[in-house]
């Protein structure tokens, strides 16, 4: 998202005239205020719209006075690492961050955000839609995606983690203890990054000569409780990882339990899902690790609650949003990024979920000290 | 905090004659731009501060641009809710959120904030502080409190939870369900809001004729794994029931299974605390509800990580919030409010995790269903 210098264009006056209202009338419009009647305003946007005016804008993006606008889809509590990140970022480069949900950025909203001359517009979860993208295109604002839910357009600028290496390490950490049947509990087909975890987990069964069972790859259904945008679930569909509850999970990790050849290990395709997936276990009478082991994804600060302590792969959400704001402040004063998506690293965090299979010989439980790290090679 | 409508003071020349500047380099420093030397700055807020300099408010604080400033301590999962609560309620008074954390709230940044007109400022968690509040009461911005840590000075501005009551509702449903031997797993000993609950827990224990037994009181101590502000903690110790990690209550709760005479159930401070109290229990052997009755404090969303599901009693704190952002409006507009503080209702939110005691008569347990509210006259 380049921000262009300047752009000839109808004057004020012009689109004034050709609506049929005063200027300040018309500027009133232009910059969002709120003491215009709604006719008017309808009359005059859609002279702006179809003369191409573009919005004059107050201050350099990166000036004294410089603002940064946050978009979140959820507000839940994957958002406030977003928010602490971008607010770290922001404030080392001298910028005020504006925070909005999605569902109220209309076109009012983006009048007053181009009328206060915002540096560009960091997107969480759901990013913009086809209207928000060609008005922000028109007025020249920069905006990032923070590890956008679904795969943007081509040239997007957007900043997300190497999903495809944290599946694939997930996997290997179980096929390194020894497991062989590994299982999949993974998000809603079309997500871009559970896509890339689960192909990272293909690929790591792959390398390891193992087939891949389709039956052990379970996935949410449209009827299943708390799935995605269900009413059980919070507010937004957002988060690169889907917001479902756990219901579906455990759902899915009790028809695993009940295949012919249930597996010994399952990689959870978020955090927030493993609490099902333990409950399902839970269920059964099946301990965690030593009948089953559990990998989570993300490394959310909730992984508190799981006992035993969840293993699972970090996704440095803040670290995402600081970079993303580093792209946007670079597009902003008119180094525009390269266009390629910024994939933030991932990092296995172990801890007490995991454990070889019940097959192979193991220590006595006694020698494992708690959170000790597991050396593949050793079992 | 009133609003009122102007005071006579110095102008921006004679500050400017009086620390040896040019008129538009104080200017400079009152908008809080980068571009002055530091040594220049530090010489002009010292004369604006000994001649009592008020700086002027661009527009009217609900005016057409109007921005409200939410400040926060931690910035993680509590915090969430907060932002949502107070966009929310922000949009609908036509107003944007700029959002900061309370560490980068400098002079410079106050300044800022002043020069755009800021409407007032919420505070989560840690208030202002001495220096923050002369400035915003010299610049007359108004501030409002939510869910404060400590018990804010007479005459301010806040809302919370009525935690009095809350204590009080856990207790009762307990001592309903037929506890007598109750325990507290409360967390330190200033704070505001775990206070109140401790005295609600109390009122109900005396109120059951009950002797509190003080060796059911179990706190955090300095030494403990992950106490408030400790290494292990989360960045700032904010929010009302602060953010201690589950290490210490862990302990405490291996402190009461060890007394001569244990609880049969136990009250937490804080939802947050809720997994060291499980881990605690899981670690001897004994299960929730049927060893050990355990209600949280809070409500929330990590909870639904508990297995079983934490009975608690939820504090509406996206409501906290949307209510202190309406008496922000209110003093901005000049209606200040009585200067007491608001407390919002809690709600006892019974799930899986509280039953009655082994002693008392229960029904098999296949004839409780899952997440069946109790009536305490039933049993």
């Amino acid at each position: 998202m380049t921000c262009a210098a300047s752009a000839a264009g109808p004057t004020l006056a012009v689109v004034a005239r050709e609506a049929g209202v005063s200027v300040p009338t018309a500027s009133k419009v232009v910059n969002g205020r709120d003491d215009v009647a709604p006719e008017t305003r309808r009359r005059v946007n859609e002279v702006l719209d179809r003369l191409g005016y573009v919005r004059r804008r107050r201050s350099g993006p990166t000036g004294p006075h410089g603002m940064v606008d946050l978009v979140l889809s959820a507000l839940d509590g994957p958002d406030a690492a977003v928010v602490r990140g971008v607010e770290r970022a922001a404030h080392a480069a001298g910028l005020e961050v504006v925070v909005s949900s999605g569902r109220h950025l209309g076109r009012d909203r983006l009048d007053r955000l181009v009328a206060r001359g915002t540096a560009g517009v960091l997107f969480h979860g759901d990013g913009p839609g086809t209207a928000q993208v060609a008005w922000l295109t028109r007025h020249r604002v920069p905006y990032v995606l923070v590890d956008p839910g679904e795969e943007p357009p081509p040239g997007t600028v957007w900043v997300g983690a190497a999903d495809r290496a944290g599946g694939r390490a997930a996997a290997e950490h179980l096929l390194g203890l020894g497991h062989q049947r590994v299982a999949a509990v993974a998000g809603h087909a079309p997500g871009r990054a559970g896509s890339a975890w689960l192909a990272g987990w293909r690929e790591a069964l792959a390398a390891a000569g193992l087939r891949v069972r389709p039956e052990y790859v379970r996935r949410p259904g449209p009827d299943d409780p708390e799935a995605c945008g269900g009413p059980g679930a919070p507010e937004g569909q957002a988060g690169a990882l889907g917001r479902a509850g756990p219901g579906w999970a455990r759902l899915r990790t009790l028809e695993l339990l009940d295949l012919p050849e249930p597996p010994t290990a399952v990689c959870v395709g978020s955090d927030t899902w493993a609490p099902g997936v333990y409950g399902a276990l839970a269920e059964r009478g099946l301990r965690v690790p030593d009948d089953m082991a559990v990998v989570g994804y993300g490394d959310l600060p909730e992984t508190r609650w799981a006992v035993p302590g969840l293993t699972t792969v970090r996704r440095p959400l803040d670290g995402m949003a600081a970079a993303a704001l580093a792209l946007l402040v670079r597009s902003a004063v008119g180094e525009p990024p390269d266009g390629l998506p910024v994939e933030l690293p991932t990092e296995l965090v172990v801890r007490s979920s995991t454990a070889p299979p019940p097959a192979a010989g193991r220590q006595a439980p006694g020698r494992r000290a708690p959170g000790q790290r597991y050396a593949a090679e050793t079992w």
